[in-house]
């Protein structure tokens, strides 16, 4: 009993070790990890902000976006991932990324954030990944830049076709 | 016998199908479909060619740029996918993909492209996926523009890193 007790605590040690260090924004939304590892949705660049970004999206995201379904299902997350906009040092007519700066998330569940278009928001900041905003009011930011793509279920990101 | 022989043709006609349409560029490298569904390396921004770009690696690929691996290894496979840039329309300090460009292919396979830096390119341009290229000398220009990356294994592109 007590060899099995040890196995799952080592198993589970990592898991508990990360759910306890991941970062929380204001509103309980938790920095979610392996977002790198989700689908491309598209490029931008924000020459305004000097940044480079990618647009990932879990596999009921992706879907629905191919599919053309809107709104965006329940479970439905989104990752705009922010780099410092850098010319390429050897090629500098090619802008490519630098330091990280920012990872912003956007979470579906149409009852909980009924409020927010059916939304709920997070920006985790720098390399310790500071959570974004005094208070869980910063969200009504997020969502007033987000009104003029309402009929685009508060997306501004159309996904990449290719042929 | 004959249930198994249709079995087998059933399975394979798409295969069959999809490879008998794959363009194939003048070195003999054929268009390689599946490059959005492996890793993102990193976006780029061309503001002299109007292009919005993502970088993508397959599992050997990405694993060895991670490790800092020099050269990749053999099988290693990577995906420069190019569209038009252009201003969001309800946001347009933000630079966003349009229509599909072309997508660039690097195939690492030491011994049989021994002659440019153990690297295989093709590039596929448009909609129809046009294979570029008069005939396989094609690749000295691709090889020419990558010789000043030839200490970063001909690799302009770095990949992204996250917290």
């Amino acid at each position: 009993m007590k060899r099995i007790l040890l196995i799952v605590l080592s198993v589970m040690a990592p898991v508990l070790i990360a759910a306890a260090q991941a970062p929380v924004a204001p509103n309980g939304i938790a920095y979610i990890p392996g977002y790198m590892t989700w689908k491309v949705i598209a490029p931008s660049y924000r020459e305004d902000k000097g940044q480079i970004r990618i647009i990932t999206g879990n596999e009921i995201a992706v879907a629905a976006l191919h599919a053309g379904t809107k709104p965006l299902p329940d479970g439905s997350m989104l990752a705009k991932v922010a780099w410092k906009a850098e010319k390429h040092p050897v090629f500098p007519d090619a802008t490519v990324p630098g330091a990280f700066m920012q990872v912003e998330f956007m979470v579906k569940d149409a009852k909980k954030y009924k409020d927010t278009g059916g939304w709920g928001f997070a920006r985790f900041v720098g390399d310790e990944l500071k959570p974004y905003g005094k208070d869980a009011g910063f969200v009504s930011e997020c969502f007033q830049c987000h009104l003029p793509v309402a009929t685009n279920d508060y997306l501004f990101t159309k996904i990449v076709r290719t042929p």
